[in-house]
């Protein structure tokens, strides 16, 4: 009943696929937060469904925790290993099994990443929408229910995905939803799993939403004399019905640097870049539209960019702003936060925001998803400076507040892992109660992903 | 700890807002379904959220069952109580408490209904899109996770609840989600309580997403040669991204009495009823699309109506589909059906379910929301004749079982109740004993609307 009888029974099963090497455990026990690497105890490269079964069988008689993991990507320590275990590794299990063109949905394993399954899709005319930026595995993606710069108009993993195989904490095995476009039977069991962090089961197959590729795209950049006046722009898109499909602001800070990178004049100010998908007629018509409504807001006339080269040397700079950010910032590291708010407080989210960080010693180019009211500060800290670090957790800890002031939350698609931890009891009161009694419901011994989202022994 | 304690209990918290009169017990223990009336012991009308939860802890403290009630409107039962108890109507919680218009939603309590809040919203540019046909409770509507003509466009009531505040079976409050338009901030427990049918606690508030009413919408009512020309018609719509928002299919039975009722000519062939939002340009080029689609399948040209007056007509026919049903066949009532496949296995279940009916001894026309891959056939029975129920109840099997092989579900939008009891195993297999799991979790006793949606005792 210890984590080790658990390996040795795991042994057998696994053989070279199984790793107890240090290198192994501490490649697994990095992460993208600020938190110490907390390796586990072995690393597991299971093969398919059934292993993970037999796996997470042998890991409940032995009380050996279960941490799912895949591309690596999280920002908030969802991989790390605090009480030690077994990580599994699911980038073995990353076939795209069945793609249905006519129903516009995919069947993958949870280690394909989203650009194996769009580079699988090119010639279908069809698309997966989520965009977290990184390219992350689906199951990881699922499992935070992830989203980005395309969730204005196609939603986020919990609109995406439509059904799940998920292995339980007794090794059970369950299929979740179906392939029909709703259902309204019984519990929306799929629903619970996505965003559940491996905290309830691991997700071993998922069922995807695909899109239609647009028939034509128009994408278009515009400064703004200042936040508001592009957070009201944005909101004047969004009410007048655009078919914007991506909209993210970048403030001046933010501006600079991408620039800097790309070697593009951008004026110093804040500003938007969008993207609208429909036909030929309609995004010229959204085009000239958001035009006129940057015109009334105080912005500059829109630089429009139709060309497939030009539009893509756009949403290159916004994808590689946050790596722009870090090579403008050498010897720092960045601390992503992430809050989201109701639209009519995004201005005043992000002014407050950007007067606290000025008033801190850490700087913090903002960027976001105004679209959703999500935005993103990257605090940038010495690693080695105590005071960074206390200067980005305190900014960090009041934009988390003011976004649930503002009737927000904490986390607009990081998720909770151990990042946001200290903020659940605040966002949802008795309802985290709610959530530990499913866990305890699914999870008596609370082996999987333990140390994550739910109230902590003592806490 | 009885029923008969409770009410004991309850009598001086409520007053004249408990009744124990036949007449107010039989008109709640009615309902749209084949069930024989279960009227509960008494009803209650709370005023407030505070009073729900105090009636549910005395509910609670005595093992009285507790049955939420708000329109009446359920296909399936929802609201029968086949263990007594008391029925908590709902509609005296019918205040809109708060729009937020910049952020698109409202806040409403469960007792509104949609054309209520609709006829509020009107002058603000927004409207709140789900739309079950019946003038159902959003509560309700929350609580059986419905959709209906607009969802191939808007979604179901599963994406468009943003927040609830629920009042659990022991009596806590909690809320769930927030009013940002996305978060991953711990299990999604809205998503959860969206669809379990009060079987998990009561919703006493419900934040709803609003859309911006579409600047131009065009209608058209198109005939097809045959079911699969429509089906093919209904999927190239939807593959070349057309902005629909409705996309209605009546088959030839249906057709036939819709014609009749509204002395309308129609060609004597399966219907395509569709409609466009959008801009002026774009629902003029969607409905120009659309004329080509259906005559590269085999449609007729379209019937185009831009006009108001020609649009309310033609949406009239199709909502007063079942009311226009039941005249043209008086004397009998109809057992409304009601799966959802994949959409490239429609055209087979509609056609399979055709044949089911023709070789039966009741008639059933049926009709659609295609653009979902969900249909209804209302199967006509006399409601003396055990050999109609019979032969209703097995083509009703029928389709459940052909749903399920097809990759569907039992119900697209009408719910489990007691009427898809005995399909829900069939379904979700282990899945079904999660949601049991649940169950227990947050209902230990079984109280909250007990007899629906979960294993019976001894099932």
């Amino acid at each position: 009943m210890t984590i080790s009888s658990a390996l040795d029974a795991l042994a057998p099963l696994l053989g070279d696929r199984l790793s107890l090497r240090a290198a192994d455990r501490d490649a697994h026990g990095q992460s993208e937060s600020h938190f110490a690497p907390t390796p586990p105890d072995a690393v597991a490269w299971p093969r398919d469904t059934e292993e993970v079964s037999a796996i997470v069988r042998i890991c409940a008689d032995h009380g050996c925790p279960v941490i799912p993991f895949g591309a690596g990507t999280s920002l908030e320590g969802h991989t790390l290993a605090p009480h030690g275990g077994l990580t599994l590794n699911l980038t073995k299990m990353n076939r795209i099994l069945c793609v249905h063109a006519e129903d516009r949905d995919a069947v993958v394993q949870p280690g394909v990443t989203r650009e194996d399954l769009n580079t699988h899709l090119r010639d279908t005319g069809l698309f997966f929408p989520v965009d977290p930026g990184a390219n992350a595995s689906l199951g990881g993606m699922a499992a935070t229910r992830a989203s980005g710069t395309t969730t204005v108009r196609y939603g986020t993993m919990h609109d995406n995905v439509a059904a799940l195989e998920v292995v339980l904490a007794d090794g059970r095995i369950i299929r979740t939803g179906n392939r029909a476009a709703k259902s309204s039977a019984g519990y929306d069991l799929t629903g619970l799993f996505v965003g559940a962090e491996g905290t309830l089961g691991i997700i071993t197959e998922l069922t995807l939403r695909l899109h239609g590729q647009p028939q034509a795209i128009s994408s278009a950049v515009c400064a703004f004399r200042d936040v508001p006046a592009a957070v009201e722009a944005a909101t004047q898109v969004t009410l007048m019905g655009l078919a914007v499909a991506r909209m993210e602001f970048l403030d001046r800070t933010c501006v600079a640097v991408v620039a800097a990178a790309s070697k593009t004049d951008f004026a110093d100010r804040p500003h938007l870049f969008v993207e609208f998908h429909g036909s030929e007629t309609s995004v010229a018509e959204d085009a000239a539209t958001f035009a006129e409504i940057a015109r009334d807001c105080g912005g500059d006339d829109p630089q429009v960019a139709t060309r497939p080269e030009e539009r893509t040397k756009l949403w290159e700079m916004r994808h590689r702003a946050f790596w722009s950010i870090l090579a403008h910032h050498p010897g720092k590291r960045a601390i992503v936060t992430d809050v989201c708010v109701p639209v009519s407080a995004l201005a005043q989210a992000i002014a407050e925001t950007q007067a606290d960080i000025a008033a801190s010693r850490v700087p913090g180019p903002i960027l976001g998803h105004v679209g959703d009211g999500n935005f993103h500060a990257a605090l940038l800290i010495d690693d080695d400076s105590a005071e960074d670090r206390a200067a980005a957790m305190a900014l960090s800890a009041q934009m988390a507040e003011r976004a649930l002031r503002l009737g927000g939350t904490v986390t607009g698609e990081h998720g909770i892992g151990m990042g946001k931890l200290a903020y659940m009891d605040r966002e949802h009161g008795e309802g985290w109660d709610v959530m530990a009694q499913i866990k305890r419901a699914l999870d008596p011994d609370g082996l999987m992903n333990p140390g994550k989202m739910l109230r902590q022994p003592g806490g």
